[in-house]
């Protein structure tokens, strides 16, 4: 566990209204409700949860939803795993392809690792230079039989990584099979893009044409006599979808725990836990102008690659428009349309409480995320959560 | 200093290719070419120039100006200050209002501490109420007489933020006089909205209109019987505007340094020196698909506010398009427009180099730069750059 720098340390138990500005802060309430919203939604529906912590980068965020059931954890990069690793977590799933060959013997330095301490590495590929590849690190490190999970990533309409579905995916299951050290281990299906269209229908629609691939190549596999043991994937637009499928054994919803501007515009299934904000971007008014106000959050303080931040909490008649203000500034106009007639702004030195546009990558610009027990505006400090993978690319 | 990662650490005097992605590499001749053409631009113009931190946050490249003439440094945020001062930088100016209470006893406390050792703070103003309140924590910290440089802002054309030309920057002027504690050093004029204009036409129209509100500041201001010491501002894309006006003292720039894709979309007036792109996210492909390949550098490895990346250093050819894979993805596509009609794509594990849409928040989601002397294809890590000022948000 990192050291917490001493003005952060000091913050613990005291107002959120101590809380300086701009700061990323979890509602623990909201985010813990998120959480057994999703406990008790895998649980009826007979899947497991393995939540993606490309989103929370915390290992403290990572034991919680352990406690809470969650099966394990994805992640997205080797250095990713590494920090949670270091933090205590044991399960990982690493959903994306690794091909160079430092990275690779870092897995199977993890993969050991993890399975010397009863816990266990898996992996994703799409090719079978990445399986080749694989194999030989795991040799070289000595690493032991099936010492990790290898799964194949199909494209099941993502047209990102992924093999093709059918026979593709066969050969390249075969292909770990044939590696004494790899598991083959299953399927990962995850379509990316379908998690933001924007009515439960269309999010439907496409998840029925990833079952469909899916199908295809679960019967490819079948006939081959290759066993699934595992089809997994799914993210928090549509994973009503797939687990209702009967055939996903496990999901990956990350954004579900703090949930951002751009889930909240998705028109919700009737099947969906109702997931609350639990993140959100404290900044303050730095500069009051005749008809605009500027506060000290700008795209430094948040991702805006899924679209601009929205103010929380302000009643009809102070509704304000989040403008781009550049790096390290937010411009925030009179929202007229949303009810503020007035032309009210708020006053310097105000504070304001932002939604992101997109939590992910929000997350990735904070070293710390600051947990308030009690609500946004009469709560206290109780943790200071460390972003342990921040930053983590390779 | 901070600690280098021992990984890092052991990267010193290794070549290129031993860099793991992605990462953030500074072609060192080409960054030290750009300084080098920066200082002397500014002294044919007579100017000084005050780079902008905001895009490096890196002290060692702060000292490597000062060591080519530069006479301080920009930055945006209290705590982008205190990280540049921890590591030995004693002139500061702070391009930005600071209103938190709490922020301006660091901000006393920081002047008092450059003070000491023969440096200087300076803070730029907008309000009455903003200078009120630094007067009062600096008061708080008797700092002593005129012990912190204050500018005032004026809105140039930028409509962020800024006191509005003429009499109500003059209003501001006098607060600032009227305090024993402050120093009214003169007018901060930045307009960033013109660094971006397209053609050079479009960038001197927007400055000439810059100018004419100085001057009726100027004339406001002499009518009020006080002095103004400097007006300072530009940045890369306007700076032959003001260094030829001869009203700017100082000038600003700070992607002059790296150069980025939006910049490099301008066209360049003929007085501008030559700066070449310094900056790259250097990327592998970790999957090759029929029609595309996919490398391992989205969004939280290059910031994507000011458009996506371009690829460096290929032949016609073999011309890629990057298109958004997400957080942790790129996808290349052969470019046929520019002359890849054969639909070639890199193979699996190749490297490549992309130029980042926009340097500063670039810089920002990065902990370390890795200088590398001797070019992209055969050269070698030289140091490592630590951004000291990386999250430096408050």
């Amino acid at each position: 566990m990192k050291h917490l720098p001493e003005h952060l340390q000091a913050l613990i138990g005291q107002s959120v209204q101590h809380i300086d500005t701009p700061a990323l802060v979890v509602d623990l309430d909201a985010m813990e409700r998120n959480i057994e919203r999703m406990a008790r939604f895998a649980q009826q529906h007979g899947v497991l949860w393995r939540p993606h912590a490309k989103l929370h980068k915390c290992a403290q965020i990572a034991q919680l939803l352990q406690q809470a059931g969650a099966c394990g954890h994805c992640v997205q990069k080797v250095s990713e795993a590494e920090a949670l690793a270091a933090a205590g977590i044991t399960n990982i799933f690493i959903s994306n392809e690794v091909i160079a060959p430092a990275k690779l013997a870092r897995v199977a330095k993890l993969a050991k690792a993890l399975n010397a301490q009863g816990g266990r590495l898996a992996l994703a590929v799409d090719g079978e230079e990445g399986v080749n590849r694989l194999a030989q690190a795991m040799q070289h490190a000595q690493a032991g039989d099936a010492a990790i999970d290898v799964l194949v990533e199909v494209n099941v309409g993502q047209n990102r990584c992924g093999a093709e579905p059918g026979e593709p995916a066969v050969a390249l299951a075969q292909a770990i099979a044939a590696q004494p050290t790899l598991r083959f281990a299953g399927l990962q299906a995850y379509h990316g893009g379908a998690q933001h269209l924007r009515t439960a229908e269309e999010r439907q629609t496409a998840i029925a044409q990833v079952l469909q691939l899916i199908h295809r190549t679960r019967h490819a596999l079948n006939r081959a006599g290759i066993a699934i043991a595992l089809i997994t994937g799914a993210g928090t637009g549509t994973m009503v979808n797939e687990a209702a499928s009967g055939v996903y054994g496990e999901i990956q919803p990350g954004s579900f725990l703090f949930m951002d501007v751009d889930y909240a515009a998705n028109q919700r299934d009737a099947a969906q836990p109702m997931f609350e904000h639990a993140l959100y971007v404290k900044t303050q008014v730095i500069s009051r102008r005749s008809q605009h106000a500027v506060c000290d959050a700008g795209h430094k303080a948040h991702a805006i690659d899924s679209g601009l931040p929205k103010l929380h909490g302000l009643p009809a008649e102070h509704a304000l428009r989040f403008a781009n203000g550049g790096d390290e500034h937010g411009v925030l106009h009179p929202d007229s349309a949303a009810g503020n007639t007035s032309g009210w702004l708020p006053a310097l030195g105000e504070t304001l409480w932002l939604i992101p546009g997109h939590c992910d990558p929000t997350v990735n610009l904070h070293d710390h995320l600051i947990g308030v027990r009690g609500g946004l505006l009469a709560g206290v400090v109780e943790r200071i959560l460390t972003v342990d993978g921040r930053g983590a690319l390779t």
